[in-house]
Order: structure tokens, then sequence, then C-alpha cells
């Protein structure tokens, strides 16, 4: 449909997350949105909404949009490819020398312009997104991520050690007043997509520039994304790196790079995190975006959700193109549930596997708490809405709309993003 | 394309397994079928070719069919939902109940033709599938493969015991006289479509009823398929039911189901099969389908494939819908990676993960091996071909060929079946 109003009611074949253990469905239910905001989701009308014109989806499925918290757009050119490497391999062997292209600006318009216009179809509402080092392309990126209408968070990296002579900074100094001009140039300039401070990890930024980027992000009021704890062999370097710290989450603690509850960082994978980690994410309201497509695919390991979740850590889902190979969010649903079912099954039972209900929570509200109120259909919300065709989808069976919201995650041959709203703004239409 | 002779060059970018090691791939390469046969790949036509009409793809990839070796045809109608149970909760809860539907022929023709279009349109060129007791329907599922074009053997399901009321039959005697009322009404009916018997497992056949089956595949020459050691309370159960075997695949092993080198049995799973069963398989020259879509989702566990290919035993993939969610071998090759890796790194770092050459080589030739000269682009091969635009995976790189394959494997996302051969004869083209 092409709906060019903010405020209006969606009918059709509801479906979000009341709380993480509860999916709530209405069949041929109303969808308020006013001005942008979700005003409830209902079986019959409210009066008070009777006035905003109605668009009826019929059997289509209305779902919450949904976050990506973690992932590298320089990388979507090689998704998909040379996945039988590990970790630190991977990254010396196809993400820096492909990284390091992003200094030509044409060549960063045409790459980042596939990843912007994928994203923009896909079922992702917001993201987190990385860039590379090059403030011009890193620019042109949140250009084009801003015309989708995606609300995302997007980083100039950080780097000033162990990128090789083509993909690294000059000093940490030079780092950070490269980021410094990246946020002059920014500023002001976009509605929906904001900046947010993107020291790599670890091996990537000395101690010096880790700590003067948290003294960045606490005088700019700024957000801080990076990576912890996803490979054995990062995890023996980080310790090797960084001798004084009691773990890898503590190196990024004593740089103040660690948050708070404000603005909390966003640490992606947490594949080996243990309590004390888990301690210090949780002291400082940091969010873990876990990747477990990415993590099965570089033979990192699986990281325990269930744990993050039972100590009260935020958690949402992260696809990590290109060592996830993939945007598309059901997908990396489907991997979460099959990476949870594992970790019970393999390496310990007394960590019971994530239901399907926990995990399309994570995939919506979970992450979407990151942006405020987003992820779900509840008084209040900003409204992010997928309308969804399984028409295709042929079946004797009558299905439910909660079995066919667990089907499409399972399998999403034959579904079809028809419409998609940020904020009660269609940003795309197939029809 | 609309190809109708049997005998034509197809020219594109051509790939397949030359070995278990080695992707070999000729770009603009020329693709000879002779009545259906492989006559090779070559980047120069060879002149004694040079008559037979040429079909030009392009830049498309032209890959070989794939096999798959294990799925169920009545549960396609609940793929993808139920997926938080483990095995026998999920057989009792979704499959058996679905199962006794198809006593109704209506229910069936609905039921069976979803399964048989989708199979038509996908990767799947040669698939061994279980119906179920019913013999009306799965007469009906067996028309109905036929008239797709792929290669199927399909199973009437045996089962006299633990189905419940509505999912077994009577007797030992009972089940055999169907299955030989089946075996008659379907006698010189098909080209493309073979019986196999089909004891469900061991918990559903009495010791007589597996008796009688192996005897019957004796003197009728037939070949058997049946689940083994794919959840640990499946194997403790068939432990109780027949005390005197020394392992799961012992059991079949002494009522004659383990079959031949020139009738080879398929056992799908295998995910606890240790050295004892390894050993029966291989002295009998079974197969084993590997499900690791199914075994990650019934959080059965994962299957040591690696194992499997070094003590020299047949392996192809399965998709096993619907405990496998899809009927998409790409997605399988993707999960069975996942699983591989996984394994290496939560199991046993001795057992290395598989390649991707690997993966491919068993979707394609592995599994195709199980139907003759099948899944390669070799001389004297059955030419089972499938035609793929990836042009729509928009990437800044210029990719291999071998780099284009693994993309499509690991992200299907705008992956497009043009055209789909198998033995020669077009069986799906999307123009």
């Amino acid at each position: 449909m092409n709906i060019s109003d903010r405020s209006f009611v969606s009918r059709g074949e509801i479906a979000y997350s009341e709380n993480k253990n509860e999916i709530k469905t209405i069949s041929g239910g109303y969808l308020v949105c006013e001005d942008g905001i979700c005003r409830g989701a209902y079986a019959e009308l409210p009066e008070q909404y009777a006035m905003l014109p109605i668009y009826n989806y019929g059997k289509q499925l209305i779902v919450p949009g949904m976050t990506d918290l973690h992932t590298h757009a320089p990388q979507y050119s090689f998704r998909g490819i040379g996945m039988d490497a590990e970790l630190l391999e991977w990254l010396n062997t196809y993400t820096f020398p492909e990284e390091s292209k992003y200094a030509d600006i044409e060549y960063a318009r045409k790459a980042y312009n596939y990843f912007a216009e994928d994203l923009r179809r896909s079922f992702t509402t917001r993201a987190v997104v990385f860039g590379t080092i090059h403030n011009e392309a890193t620019i042109e990126l949140m250009n084009m991520l801003e015309n989708t209408g995606v609300v995302t968070y997007v980083g100039k990296v950080n780097m000033d050690r162990n990128g090789g002579e083509n993909l690294q900074e000059q000093s940490a100094e030079a780092s950070i007043k490269a980021t410094e001009d990246w946020l002059m140039a920014i500023d002001g300039r976009y509605e929906n997509t904001m900046p947010i401070l993107t020291p790599r990890f670890v091996p990537s930024c000395s101690d010096e520039l880790l700590n003067l980027i948290g003294k960045l992000a606490d005088s700019r009021n700024l957000r801080i994304q990076s990576h912890l704890s996803e490979n054995k062999s990062e995890i023996a370097w980080v310790r090797e790196l960084v001798p004084n710290s009691t773990s890898y989450a503590n190196a990024y603690e004593l740089f103040g790079n660690m948050g708070t509850a404000e603005r909390p960082t966003i640490m992606a994978h947490c594949v080996y995190s243990d309590e004390k980690e888990m301690e210090i994410l949780k002291k400082h309201g940091a969010y873990i975006a876990h990747c477990a497509d990415s993590n099965m695919n570089l033979t990192s390991g699986i990281a325990p959700v269930r744990k993050f979740i039972d100590a009260g850590i935020n958690v949402g889902l992260g696809t990590d193109v290109a060592a996830g190979s993939s945007m598309n969010m059901l997908k990396t649903i489907l991997i979460t549930l099959q990476a949870s079912k594992m970790y019970y099954r393999l390496v310990d039972t007394d960590v019971k596997q994530l239901t399907f209900e926990e995990v399309f929570f994570i995939a919506t509200e979970g992450g979407g708490r990151y942006f405020g109120k987003v992820g779900a259909f509840k008084e209040g919300y900003e409204f992010d809405a997928v309308i969804i065709d399984d028409g295709k989808m042929f079946s004797t069976r009558d299905m439910s709309i909660r079995e066919r919201i667990e089907r499409m995650c399972y399998n999403d041959a034959d579904v079809v993003i028809m419409d998609k709203f940020v904020k009660g703004r269609q940003i795309y239409g197939k029809l």
C-alpha cells in the first residue's frame, strides 16, 4: 500500500511480545498509530480512533520491526564467503583488506548503496552499524542510511594498531582528531542517524586510544560499541595486550568504555563471558549483541544467552554481517534458537534452551529497548511495523498467528515483506 | 528457457565437485548433455558436440542438482512449527496426529500437491521420501512425484506399535499384506518413482514386522530406509524394546534391515552412532542421511560426519521435513557446516570441521551416488542440473564462481532458480 500519513489504523493478523514469555496475537486486530506513536493493538477499534484512516491487510501478518544490534556495513560486499576461517585469520584475509578499500569514496558509495537498499527492504527497522576508519565513507554511509528511514547508530571505526599499513590510524591522537572531525561534520545533519563511538576491539586500539574514547564519550554524551570475548585466541591476545586487566570486559572498563545505563555500551558476542564479565556488563547496563550466525560461521562457539537473561543483562540480536552471512533477522532468530538448543545439549544441560517466545522477544523488544520504547505494539511505543504476506506458504493446516510467526522464522521461503514502517512512516512498500 | 530436447549444450558459469576436496569451476564453460547423459564440462566445446543446440546462460551458475536423502512428505503441512519440543514429544504431539489425517485421500491429495510442487521448484533433483502407513495416499504421492520429474524413492510406512489408535497397523502380517498390496498396485507404473520399504523406526515396528520387512526386501530386491540413533531417549527405549541387540544399528541388523552394497539401506540421523554402529553401517554399505537442521531443531545433537567420512561410510544430506523446517538444500548445507563447526568447537577438537568443499560434495555427489552416477558433471553421469541467477546479490567485489557457490549456500537471499533438469529433461523453468 501507499500510506503517507503518520496517523492511521492498520488492520490484520497482529503479533508482538507482551513480555519475554508471551506472544500476544489478535486476529483481524486494529493497530493504532498516532503521529508515529503506537496507541495499542485492539480486537475492536476504540471509538476515539474511529476518525483515523484504516488500512486493511486482511490475512497478512503485522509484527514489530526488528532491531539488529550489530552489523558491519563495509563487510556486506563479501557476505557469505571465506567462511572456513576462524576470527583472526578471517579478519586479516578478508575483512581488513576489504575495509581498506573504503578510503576510496567512489568504491564506498557503490558498496554502501547495496547495503542500505537491502537494509531498507529487510525486517530490520533499527540497527547499530560499524563503518570503517574513513570519515568520508562513513558520512556517505550515514547519508544513505538516513535516506532509508531505518533508525540507526553508525560508527566511524577507531583503530591505531594491528590493522596493517592500510587499515590503521597513525596514532591515538590522530584517531581521536578524526573522530572529532567526523562528529563535527555530521552535527545536526540527521533525524534518524546517530553517531556512536566505535573502538573496533582491544587488539585494534592502544590503551591510550581506548582511554581517549572513554573521555570523549563522557564529554560528548555519546554511546560506545565494540566486540567482547568472541574467540579464544582473541581473548588470549587481549590478556597479553592489557596485562593489568582481570578480564576482557575489565579492559574496556579500565579505559572507561563500558558506558552507563543512560548511555549503554553494546558489546558484540560475549561467547566466553563468564560470571565476572557478566557482572561488569550488568553493572554498567550494557547490551550484549548476540550474534549466533557469526559465532557458528567462524567456529567461535555459542554464547550462553539464557545465563545473560537470568542475570538481568540486556540482550539483543546482531546479524554481524559479514561473519554473519545475511542481514535477515528471521534467519538470525532461527540460528539463535538452534545455537541455544546445542548449548543445552552439548555444553550444559543446566542451561535450558531458549523458547521461541524468548527469542522473538529478544529480536524485537529486547534489542529495541536500546532505542527507547521500541519493538512492541504497546501504548506509547514508537510505531515500527512490518507487514508480511506468507500466503504462498501453502498448508492444509489452519495455522494460528502464533504458529505462522514461528513458521516464518524457521522457514522464510515465500515470506514476503509487503510494507514497512518506522516511527509511523512508511519506508518500504512492495506494491 | 524452454528446452524440449534431451541432447544439448548449456553454457554458463559451471561448478561441480571433482572430488570431495575440490570444486571444479569453468567460467563460460560448455556442459554437454546427450540423451540425458552428461558428456562432460569443457572450457572449449569439443568438435563432436558442435551440432548440438547451445543454450547460453551467460553469467548464471550451473550446478548439479542436489539429493535429499531423507524427508517426510506428510509432515510438510506443519513445517516450521512445534520446534520447542524434542523427538518423542514432537512425534506424539504434532507428527502422528497429522499423519493419521492421510487416511483421508482428499486431504492427502491437497497436502501432497503442495509438497510436490515445492519440491519441483527446489534445488533437489533426487529425493528419498517417507509417506504414511496409508496405501492410497502413498500412491497419490507417488503419482504426483512422478509428474514433477524429480527422481524419488517413496515409502509406504510400516508401523504396528506405539502409533496410537489412529496411526498403527493391526499386526505385523497386516502391515506386510498392505505393503504387498501397495507394491502390486504400483508395479510398472512409474519411470522415476521407486518404492522403498520403510519401517518407521524400531519403536514403531515389532520384531516380527522388522523380520518380515527384511525378508520382503530380500525376496523382492527392495531397498529399506529408516531412522537410527537420533535422540537419547529414543535410543534408551530401543534398548528396552530389543534387549538382545548390542546396539540400535544391531537391532536392524538382527532383523535383516541393514541391506547390502547393492541395495543400500538409508539410516537417517546417526547422531549418537559410535564405532560399533559405524562398523555395522560400513559393513552393509549403508547410507547415512545426515539431517543437521532437524537434529538442531529437535535438540537431538550433532552427528560426527567427519568420523563417518573418515571411516568410509556413505553420507548424504537430508532436509528431514518437518523436523527440518524447509526443503531448501542450500539452507541444509549452511546448517550442516555450522553443525560441524560446533561439533569441533564444543564436543571434540580432534574432529575437524567439514570444509565447504566437503559439504557441497556431500549435498551433490555424496547423496547422489545412492541413485547411481548422479551429482556431478562428469562423463557418463545422469544429467541433473540447476541453473541459478544470483545477479541480484549485488557486490562491488568480483566474485569467483567458487565464491558465488559458497555465498549462495551461506546466503540464499536473491538466489533464484531459473531452470532445472533431471536426466536431461527440463522439469522447471522460471521464465
